[in-house]
């Protein structure tokens, strides 16, 4: 079976469900294929704050109803130091926010507005591979059910994550890669219990790094640091819970709801970008093409960016001929992706401890944190970047 | 020979003298004890960017004419990237500015002062010695022309650098220090020729971190990073040169003139603080209880607001027989010293090329560089640092 479309996209997480919603707003054809089932796609956890581009932009993809609903608006988070807090105050500092809206609720949204206008993701795709990327008539196959089917585009959006097939098919010596992988995990628990605060708390305690965060006024998320090699079976709730209370101080403490897990897991951290984020036809967004550590919460946003960015450049490219943004897409998502790299890795650097840690490292983290709770102008750099930077100039 | 005085000052560098004249204004009776020749004192080469904070102290303690008249004041510095240069704008950010002026003429004008007043420093005072810090009555012994010497005095103030006999003299186990040692050292020459700018240039350059200074419109200091294991013979004045001009980039290099070094040398570059500042009657400042990277021109200013500091709390101590402010010297001084440390390593970090960097280390570098050139906020961050950040309240 062979089709014939504009754009093929491949992966139905945020960033290629989100491109196909923009593309289709602009009356252009295509096609969103998935390697695993709707239900394993909505069911994924991740990250749950969106900066306010990201808000801007689904609203504009129309589906946003929910989530101006039900987010949560954040004017700003809290910031501990050895139990202590202080309050970086974002609607002070920079006139902006953050929603607080799970990842798995951006999808489902998006799910839905596809299955509204009658197109419906191909999920349980199969063999996924992409053909001719170095030519002009690039092509797409997979298998569903027993049988082949191939797709024929213009253009190929890899939208499919780190693992994915879109980068694996570009050729190694085209791609540059950049990569730090953190000696420590994210221990994470999801429950069904009133958040100890209103706002985030990022802790930097002398046993590790913790975050409170939530879903929803009655979903609790939290997190703390553990060494790699640990597993879930050595953290009991109970065990879990004593851990945040003693990590994130005794105010928040005090606040604190106990409940039963109902996620548990350990996540390594990571940054990884390649460069470029073009290869012939094929455009990379999200995290197909980098990954950051989840200090700060960067992740859907930059897939949210990046899809921004290349939208753009493909409505301009169907409704005036112009290739010109297309061939500016990777630079200019890339200096915006190094950005938000950087605010990661940074905000990671200051509030995790690290085994190689000596006592002036550790003295330059509470140097660093004892100075931004002193001065705006500090707070103005966390919060602009927690807010998210623009975009460059198209 | 014994000599009763209030206060005994180890070390006639900068901080010495200017406490022994901060003394002297509020009436207190001290002497400064200098294993040195005034003529060493006076040659040595080190910083020449004074904080405003420091400016003011100068002038505070009577010293400042000269400073006023051949100081030239900066409102901004330079920074560069792989050639390519913005400015930090110190006084539009926040209002300040620094006074390039050497410390070797600072030096000189507190001498100049100390003798106008007849209150010569002891010189080349030998086997300098502390005794009874624990008790209430310390002394100091040296050996001067063949003579021994004792100092009774009520307090010491060990102003005597990294490695003088005050930090030495208190037993290690009441000390903690920390260090940080860094894998390459500044190749600094000095020229009596015009700046190739009105403004310093720090560069970040793919060869290596390249200072470009002045300590007068007609005598400029210029560093270029080099391995540690470099020597003078291997960086004849013409390598010196191409390679400032390579790194500084090509809007520098042409305004660039060359000239004989007056004077060559090699530093290496270090961390280290020593806590607490005091121990019993001994009370450390500037060098003598830490050093910073040459890199922001912290050391000097930092020794002053010690001296700032220490002063206020030994006046405190005569004029109302309050020991509060000697008893928080060591843990007010610390804080602004760790914040004083943190962006000298910061901004050490941001400039130089690491032996260990890799691809993501060395994007690390140019995405915050990139980023500070777009945010004013992160602009002001580093010009609030640069020009000083406030005492805390004694």
């Amino acid at each position: 079976m062979t089709q014939r479309i504009a754009v093929a996209i491949i992966g139905a997480g945020p960033a290629g469900l989100l491109l196909s919603q923009l593309l289709h707003g602009a009356g252009i054809d295509c096609l969103v294929l998935e390697r695993r089932s709707r239900a394993h796609v909505e069911g994924r956890i991740r990250a749950g704050v969106l900066e306010q581009g990201t808000v801007a932009l689904l609203e504009r993809a129309g589906v946003a109803a929910r989530l101006r609903r039900e987010g949560l608006v954040h004017e700003g988070f809290q910031v501990a130091l050895d139990g202590e807090l202080f309050r970086i105050d974002m609607r002070g500092r920079t006139g902006g926010a953050v929603t607080v809206y799970g990842q798995t609720e951006v999808t489902h949204d998006l799910i839905e507005a596809h299955l509204a206008r009658g197109a419906e993701p191909v999920f349980e795709a199969e063999d996924v591979a992409l053909h001719g990327l170095d030519g002009d008539a690039p092509r797409v196959t997979y298998r569903r059910d027993g049988t082949m089917h191939e797709v024929r585009c213009d253009y190929v959006a890899g939208c499919d994550g780190y693992r994915g097939v879109s980068r694996a098919s570009i050729p190694q010596a085209a791609l540059r890669s950049f990569e730090r992988v953190y000696p420590f995990g994210w221990l994470g628990i999801l429950a069904d219990v009133p958040p100890c605060d209103h706002e985030l708390i990022y802790s930097n305690h002398a046993r590790g790094f913790a975050l409170a965060s939530m879903r929803s006024p009655t979903r609790s998320r939290y997190y703390v640091q553990v060494p790699l090699q640990e597993t879930l079976a050595e953290w009991p709730d109970e065990r879990l819970w004593d851990e945040l209370a003693l990590r994130l101080g005794p105010e928040a403490a005090a606040r604190m709801v106990r409940g039963p897990a109902i996620e548990k897991s350990i996540a390594p951290l990571r940054s990884f970008v390649a460069e470029p984020m073009r290869h012939g036809r094929l455009f990379l967004a999200g995290d197909a093409a980098h990954i950051v550590p989840p200090t700060g919460a960067k992740g859907l946003n930059l897939a949210a960016s990046d899809v921004a960015m290349l939208a753009e450049a493909l409505v301009a490219r169907y409704r005036d001929g112009s290739e010109a943004g297309l061939d500016g897409y990777s630079a200019r998502a890339l200096a915006r992706v190094w950005k938000a790299e950087r605010f990661s890795w940074w905000f990671t650097s200051l509030t995790h401890r690290f085994p190689e840690m000596d006592g002036f490292a550790r003295r330059m983290q509470i140097a660093e944190l004892d100075y931004i709770r002193g001065s705006p102008a500090a707070q103005q750099v966390m919060a602009e970047n927690y807010v998210g930077l623009p975009l460059a100039p198209g």
